[in-house]
């Protein structure tokens, strides 16, 4: 059976030639970067080298001005950003700003923060999945000590408009952190230029290893490490680093710095394509997400009287894999946050596909996948009572 | 120039065999565990695989006993283990003892949570580095929320008699923590038959990759994550897994469980060869940590009048690698807290030299190092004014 990968946005195989530059780092150059011997020169180097490359993709020319962390996960690098500012006390205040469709590791650590006494505003977004920069304005305070607002959304592709968003923090002089992980090797990004105080990156989304992410951190940020011990990564994240994953993430960051255009305009056409086909042959469809301020690779569809869990299974079966939405909480079959953020009435947010495009989608299976999609949503609309109901009523709306 | 590795604390090469293991996931089964598609189900399973396998390591033969979360690195384990269940706030009392020769993932989040209001006591520890379980008995008392106290010093070597230490906890219904690192893989470990409720471990201490730690979680212990976000590791630990490297690591548990005898009869040969040749050739040698109750792997020498940092350098130069203490704060130099708490003179814990042994670690070195190292002592000795003092001394008593 033929399979085709459309849900990229879970995961991306690493590149081969990010395989090649991590391997030597295993067995040949395996020593501890902080070792004062020749054994951690080469790992040492490594690192710094991979540093450069990940801030290069971000807009950092400048070596003095590079200040990358590295952690094992955006996940991780979200904790970071938030709970590092929070527990550096170097604020105060206790109004932290965010958005209603953002990662669960903004939105559940922020719960946690709720939890210990700290004031939680989470802006609405309108049914594009934008944020609006006056409710912004309006909701900071001089009680307000971070505002975390994402690059985009990895479900439904939504740019924000960032640089407008900092801008309003910045003019108050309020830290801004924004998580990038679905946003970059994708569209271009320039730390300097947004504005912003720390960016949250991962490198398994620009076909990277797993196990390596980074924080980006504005010189004059303060913040408490997660993990503390040994002095590593600027005294902000103790313990050995994961040296291949991180040249991985490195090269992949190079890689994907170089080819950015390309790459985007090439998951851009396939996704247009597939949209096109999609929307063509199958009734009932729904677009979810802005229709052009959108993430290059994301397609986020609702299929009317249909269960997204249930045409996830079933195209499983057809050798077609795709999600309901973030592959962090997939498990936990609840209805996506953000199609709910969007106003989605909940038949539609349950049946959301996020069809993400990768580097090895091919046009050529465009009518293949259209079929199926539609083979599968037409039988599984056929066991919906709520179908049945409509076409009564539309029936008897022509026969009036 | 021949180079001899004697720094394998610092880190170890990934065997060749949890390479190949590892190879598949990131190009091949690189799906994400989470998804709910087939893509994500090899690196599910493989992931199940590798945690039965580290399970097996310490002891663990029931799955259902299982309770591996698995971290980036032992660092990690240890802020989880500590952070997460005084953050759980499930226990009342404010007193935490650990030991004065901790790692600093240990000491130094707990120096943090002293500023925050936390009792902290760190028991002393005898010349040998041994902690006395009688000391420990004392420095309970009903306000103690937690005891974490390591396996083994990855510096001297030390095996603690945790076994003892746990049931003097485990009577007055209070946590034990230990960190394994060092140990695991090295000496034969049975959580259960240890008694602890948390045990950390890591990868790169036994021949797996870089990026792989776990903490082990008796049941009935409740932590709060240090990663929060999505529900992987049970919900303690949010982030994609590092499918690869947990792979690998479970892969390297598995090779150190079958043949640990083995390995550590091997290593323990070279060790005791090496330090016999080293005492017999070199004079004002001394030993630190216990004669006997000491990792197989581990030899920790002082070298009077002279400084382990230029030793060290001088050795590198030689193409012999050896570290002046752990790897984590080599570049901080800073003398050895774990040689100050046992007693040594700051004389002789400035010249501290960990020479660690490897599964490469060959007999034929040991008239070269021995020569080497004797040479470059000797030097080093001569211009030492602290030396002709004591030779001018000798000189006088000898005289009288």
């Amino acid at each position: 059976m033929k399979e085709i990968n459309l849900d990229y946005a879970a995961a991306t195989p690493v590149d081969e030639k990010v395989l090649e530059a991590m391997l030597p780092f295993f067995t040949e150059h395996y020593g501890n970067p902080s070792s004062g011997h020749n054994l951690g020169e080469k790992p040492r180097q490594a690192l710094e080298e991979a540093r450069a490359e990940v801030g290069r993709l971000i807009g950092i020319e400048e070596p003095g001005k590079n200040k990358i962390i590295f952690t094992a996960s955006a996940s991780e690098a979200n904790n970071l950003a938030i709970k590092g500012i929070v527990t550096a006390g170097k604020r105060r205040g206790n109004r932290i700003i965010t958005s209603a469709i953002e990662h669960f590791s903004i939105l559940n650590q922020l719960r946690s923060l709720e939890k210990e006494g700290y004031e939680i505003v989470k802006l609405p977004v309108d049914e594009s999945g934008l944020v609006s920069p006056g409710q912004l304005k309006e909701a900071l305070n001089d009680q307000t000590i971070l505002v975390s607002i994402q690059v985009a959304n990895t479900e439904i592709g939504t740019i924000q408009p960032i640089k407008e968003l900092v801008a309003i923090a910045t003019e108050q002089e309020i830290p801004f952190h924004s998580d990038a992980t679905a946003a970059a090797g994708w569209i271009p990004l320039n730390v300097e230029a947004l504005g912003v105080d720390m960016l949250t990156l991962a490198g398994d989304q620009l076909y990277g290893p797993k196990g390596a992410g980074a924080l980006f951190v504005k010189r004059g940020i303060r913040l408490r490490p997660l993990i503390e011990g040994g002095i590593q990564e600027q005294g902000l994240r103790a313990g050995t680093e994961n040296v291949p994953a991180i040249v991985g993430f490195g090269e992949a960051a190079r890689l994907a710095y170089t080819h950015l255009q390309k790459r985007s305009e090439q998951v851009a056409s396939f996704r247009d394509k597939l949209k096109e086909s999609l929307f063509k042959e199958i009734p009932h469809l729904h677009l979810n997400g802005h229709p052009e301020k959108r993430l290059p690779w994301n397609l986020n569809i609702s299929v009317e009287f249909v269960e997204g869990e249930a045409l996830l299974m079933r195209l499983n079966m057809e050798g077609i894999y795709v999600s309901s939405g973030s592959s962090c909480t997939s498990q936990a079959l609840k209805s996506s946050h953000v199609l709910d953020a969007i106003g989605s009435p909940p038949e539609l947010a349950q049946g959301s596909l996020l069809l993400a495009a990768g580097l090895k989608s091919r046009e050529e299976d465009i009518p293949g996948i259209t079929e199926k999609m539609s083979e599968v949503a037409s039988l599984l609309r056929k066991m919906s009572p709520l179908y049945h109901q409509y076409l009564k009523e539309a029936q008897n709306n022509a026969n009036v």
